[in-house]
């Protein structure tokens, strides 16, 4: 397999996707491939820690622990920003300006299911098409909703492979959906929101947690009749940013306009990135943070599982179910239901 | 203690809430004040519900065991918008009016604090002033995000309280942030969005999954200069509800315009949630959702005490730390730490 074949995955070449899949099917060959920094064992990777077949699950598992020891080495970025923003428009301009600075860009998309209509919002590679038409980009849309262990953990162990193939920078995109952000924000190094033009009266509306988070808010559509509107929104922005202050690692969140249509300003957004980087590499917290966020996974994994272990024994049923019956009809209250299941063994 | 001084505590007289909690100590009295229809009762009642300490464990629980059986007989308004959509003014303007209608209203609050600053944003009797002076008003500021139990299940606890003591309407009020409103959807029948008037190109902005849950959208502030707007909003918000069609329970939700301020539409919205309360009783719906509501409620809370056990269970303690430390090290994946640790008796 050549370097020209390497990349055609990225091309949408159908063909050959189907020939990598059919032929890559041994756990040594893929991780092979990933060392050899080749995307189709990336992909066939993902699709196979992904999966939810349990011939898929030791692979999973062989796969991910040798890839662990040469991960890390990236540049995490999540990228928020409610429908409308332009965020697809704002990656494929930031990407682009990456690539064009030599380095190897992957983008995931983590796409969590509206609560009621189940629908599917996020992530295709048609909407950055001269984006994942270049090979040295890896586009992917998001993992399952129901995917093993939620989608923040899914999500972290696609950008262990991405970070094993070579990849500098991850992007991370997200839509501004119930959880999302925050699942985003506890798997990067860098949260950007993007905001739309807005005078400043309309700055009421936004979540208060995101502005929290985010380490940059970037305008974006700064262009045409809205140059005006954007630079206001960007001083209201950062005067409430320097409300928060500095964020524990003694970082100032910073305030930008960009165009991603006239690729404007994107430039400055990786100046601002880079800084972010040095500054928060030379206090170690930018290790520090990497750190937690493990921590974190792995408590919040744990957890899961350990209800999941409790559900699957039989005895406790009967007396759920009886309990369940006797709070709804109200001769007990919740917390004596709950008390009674887990006194039985 | 005579019919005034039942409901000095709502008066913020402070003695008076002093010389009650000396003197109810006992849940007998408590319960006896319940059912008397006593606020100061109510509001003892509540401390105690919500109160960490051991020797309120128990009391918590007789009193919740007898309020139970009294409890459901009331409608249960969940009203959620983004800070500076004036929602103080328009529960008190909404609050008023049900008191001149003759129905006893309760107002609770439900505040997640902030992810990282924990902040309390919301919930102050001061910001409901001609509302907290009346008599058929009780007004409780918000549990503690610690509480025992999570949010959602301690705020439906209160309501079993408040509607025991005899309040025909409970509003629930909480801000847009993380969880809160789906929290406060999954323990209401009626979920009402405020929103401020704005040009039709700014729905973007909104969290698709909250328009998803609202049974009514009312559009506040439409006064003086925002009128036209807020009839915009109004014509933009029903035709995105539109798309989304009538629920499952058949209600198709409603598009409103109120001014809080100038007190108008208020009752249109009233006479919006009596439909509401008509029709899914007619279908049954309206006692199927809380028979479900009561069953995640169940779940979810039993979910929580199981991880709390595990954590108990010393034996674990060892295994975890030492299973942390290799996923930290890169040398097991997340999976298998966690296998090794619930594999473990």
């Amino acid at each position: 397999m050549n370097q020209n074949n390497i990349y055609s995955f990225n091309k949408i070449d159908a063909s050959a996707f189907k020939k990598a899949h059919q032929n890559m099917y041994n756990s040594k060959e893929i991780i092979l491939g990933i060392q050899q920094k080749n995307t189709t064992a990336l992909a066939k990777a993902i699709t196979i820690i992904e999966s939810e077949l349990d011939k898929h699950a030791l692979m999973a598992e062989e796969i991910l622990t040798a890839c662990m020891p040469i991960s890390g080495n990236s540049i995490r970025i999540g990228i928020t920003g409610a429908p409308g923003v332009g965020k697809s428009t704002f990656i494929e301009a930031f990407g682009n300006y990456l690539i064009q600075q030599k380095y190897k860009v992957a983008v995931l998309a983590v796409d969590p299911s509206s609560s009621l209509s189940k629908g599917s919002i996020l992530g295709d590679k048609t909407r950055m098409e001269t984006l994942a038409k270049n090979n040295n980009v890896f586009i992917r849309p998001s993992a399952s909703n129901n995917s093993l262990g939620g989608i923040s953990s899914k999500t972290y162990e696609n950008i262990i492979l991405c970070e094993a193939t070579g990849f500098d920078i991850i992007l991370i995109e997200t839509v501004g959906v119930g959880q999302s952000e925050i699942e985003v924000y506890n798997i990067t190094d860098f949260f950007l929101v993007l905001q739309l033009p807005n005078a400043g009266d309309e700055l009421q509306g936004i979540k208060r947690g995101i502005i929290e988070l985010a380490d940059a808010i970037v305008i974006n559509k700064a262009d045409g009749e809205f140059i005006n509107t954007a630079n206001q929104s960007k001083i209201a922005f950062r005067n409430a940013l320097q409300l928060f202050g500095c964020k524990e690692n003694g970082w100032q969140p910073k305030t930008l306009t960009a165009s991603a249509l006239q690729q404007n300003g994107i430039q400055e957004v990786w100046q601002t990135i880079q800084e972010f980087v040095q500054q928060t590499k030379n206090n170690s917290s930018f290790h520090e943070k990497r750190i937690q966020q493990q921590e974190d996974l792995f408590f919040k994994r744990l957890k899961t599982e350990i209800q999941k272990q409790f559900f699957k024994q039989n005895t406790h049923n009967k007396n759920i179910t009886q309990q369940l019956l006797r709070f709804k009809n109200k001769e007990v209250s919740l917390n004596k239901a709950i008390q009674s299941i887990l006194s039985k063994p």
